[in-house]
């Protein structure tokens, strides 16, 4: 029911579809079909489940290469952007975000794929922009290392820049479709980039209207200076990794400052840290889960992750000890920025040793793990949204879809009652769902009038 | 109604979803609407009026630029895998074939995203393999010119044996999903592929378990004699451009030779020339909505359509002149050699002028154009096909869906009739559809025991 006096709901929700879950060991559950992680079907029933609860999106992560240890668990596998058109064709309102790699694409065709992925959703399309740093992936692209990590972002800078172009390259009102006089687009209204930079030289237009969006929803999960950077200069949605409010606090200042240097307001980029979830009726209840999740990882298979995060050997890690004390960030700058410091905060915060440390990871791979009744999730999301260090969450729930339908069924109604999340969807794009301004078009009359 | 005592049908029916239709001024139709290029539901509605008729494949086309005159008619717009994931889950049986380019691709990402495709269809995925010729398409990926036909090609079959390599990377039986045990995939069933050519270095595996079909369809179109080389190492569907009887059987024939020197027999090949059709109840309606659509062209437009064909100036053409006598493919061979030749062939057989060569080209690109009525069309397809001048068609109807609506209700009923056609679909793939056998992975026990 919709109630006309609550105040408009800001929090928002979306839901990283990570196959079985977030916990590795997720299709070991009796409910659980291993063959999930391959299944259209089963991507559009979680789709269906945060639409009816009206999450703001559902999230794809990606990788060009085999990255996770695959005797033991499922990858991600389905490439993103065709898997969604398969959800939007299924759901109505929901957001649709998809990973793309920057290192290993061509900007010209993401931005095609990306525009498409929004007209045949009517506005729900959303790109995570990231880098992409494992060298199996620079082995399947003809590199013989990856790329060092200011390289990368700068190239990931410049590609987003040409994407952005060639999405302005038609202006709204391109396609006439006059039949008596013939007229079918005008042309005026359809203009090269002719980008010259030093990673691409793109001539354009695009060969695709501007889409309902003006364009989708730029989504940048970056941790880093440089990740940072990217994210204060294009990112609308920023898909972060905090272990504890006072560093999201921090994180969320730091980037509406460096986004205010480019002349943008707080309101353009919406923090929304990763939230993996373990919901059980009663705190006990919920603590059994987990522990019978953990239970079914391999302890091999999680100091094998957890010395990966950490950029050294596995056999530096003893279960009973703390971390070894001389970890730093991976030469090169090749490691993944946020979630090494999440991981090395939560263990000196807590003074965790290593089995500690995995426990209180669940497994994962740095995102915050919150373990409890609905009670105690809600409250925790209002807290974090209500101190300014989120406008929302990135949910990974333990298991899918069972562990998304204890949120929807268990805490959405109580973030409903407080107020905090919409109990209706007000508009129908993704843009709309996070409170964002339709772009107006670098061509536009309207963009002209204001540059003049 | 299925009849268990017609023999086994053989002919195949694609029909090319070519916007608002083969004509250029198909979107100019009353019925008509100008949006339907970028409106998904135009594409589901025509699959599944395709699908009804129980029709072998949808066919998308694509470019990488925009190669069309905008001010006249619709474009190649939307992106063929995403579109293709929409109609797929609008329908349950019918193939979907999508092209996409050799040139401004890499192979991991190719052989990803038409697994993934062939995963969420259920096994319905063809690729259509092509090199990209117009200078456009260069510069819209750094190029200042488009690399000449030779280089095209070769790149062209270096990327298809690379796409094939990763689609066989997994065995069939790689995922064990065994709970108990917690074994998930058997990594002995997952293979690099270790890549090392003149255009690409590939590691593999691929990311993506091996799909139902064993792999997606592999389509071609190549008129020139790269491109039927290319047609006989790889192709088990081939889209092919004839204007007569004796050029399609010779055509059939020089690529069962070729192929059998790869090894390969005629049935593993299908040979579908593109025909359009124009169709009324009568002779005289299907010809005077022939010339409603041709008086809807500007000159102008087809003058300039042709003479990019033939590869001379707009200006060496005189509508009621015959062609130059001095045409020949242009300079570096990057001209489309099919439509080339069959342009020629078609002027020179009739002794056209350069308006007649437009009228009976229908404003068209070099495909053969039927007009007449369903026993007329249904009669020219029975003549081919016996003749062993195709084992099939890609049909392009004049517009869209309504042309594709006359076929299927008038001309389809009489194939049926006459036993060239099915009236159910036997099975659910796609390789089901066409005949063709499922490839049995070059890691399998199967293929291991053929070697030994």
């Amino acid at each position: 029911m919709s109630d006309a006096l609550t105040p408009a709901p800001r929090l928002h929700l979306n839901v990283n579809i990570l196959h079985s879950g977030f916990i590795p060991s997720a299709w070991r559950l009796p409910d659980a079909d291993p063959q999930a992680f391959i299944d259209v079907q089963h991507y559009v029933r979680v789709a269906q489940i945060a639409e009816a609860a009206k999450l703001d999106a559902v999230f794809l992560a990606d990788n060009a290469s085999i990255v996770e240890q695959i005797d033991f668990r499922p990858i991600t596998a389905l490439e993103p952007t065709v898997l969604l058109a398969c959800v939007a064709a299924a759901t109505s309102r929901i957001g649709l975000i998809a990973t793309a790699s920057t290192s290993y694409n061509e900007p010209y065709n993401i931005a095609r794929r990306f525009a498409t992925l929004d007209h045949v959703s009517g506005g729900r399309a959303g790109w995570n922009v990231v880098t992409t740093a494992d060298p199996g992936s620079a082995r399947n692209f003809g590199l013989e290392g990856t790329p060092d990590h200011g390289q990368r972002y700068a190239r990931a800078g410049e590609f987003t820049e040409v994407v952005k172009a060639l999405w302005d390259s038609w202006e709204d009102d391109a396609v006439i479709g006059d039949k008596q006089a013939g007229r079918f687009i005008d042309p005026g209204k359809v203009q090269p980039i002719a980008h010259r930079g030093p990673h691409f030289k793109v001539q354009g237009p695009l060969n695709l209207p501007r889409t309902p969006q003006g364009y989708p929803v730029l989504v940048q999960a970056g941790g880093s200076g440089d990740g940072r950077d990217l994210a204060a200069r294009h990112a609308e949605a920023v898909f972060s990794a905090s272990q504890s409010l006072d560093e999201s606090q921090a994180y969320r200042q730091d980037l509406h400052a460096r986004a205010a240097a480019y002349g943008r307001g707080p309101q353009a980029i919406k923090v929304l840290p990763g939230l993996a979830t373990i919901i059980g009726a009663t705190e006990a209840e919920a603590l059994r889960r987990r522990d019978q999740l953990i239970d079914m990882i391999p302890w091999s298979y999680s100091l094998n992750r957890l010395a990966g995060t950490l950029g050294i050997a596995p056999d530096r890690l003893r279960l009973d000890d703390r971390l070894p004390e001389d970890i730093a960030l991976p030469a090169g700058g090749n490691g993944n920025h946020t979630f090494f410091k999440a991981t090395l905060a939560l263990a000196k915060r807590h003074g965790h040793s290593v089995r500690e440390l995995i426990r209180a990871l669940s497994g994962g791979g740095g995102h915050r793990v919150i373990v409890g009744t609905p009670e105690q999730v809600a409250d925790d999301i209002e807290r974090w949204f209500r101190a300014g260090a989120a406008d929302g969450f990135n949910l990974m729930p333990d298991a899918l879809p069972d562990g998304l339908q204890a949120f929807t069924e268990g805490v959405v109604p109580i973030l409903q009652q407080r107020g905090l999340f919409r109990r209706e969807y007000e508009g129908t794009t993704l843009r709309e769902h996070l409170g964002l301004a339709r772009p107006a078009g670098r061509h536009s009359a309207q963009a002209r009038a204001i540059a003049a």
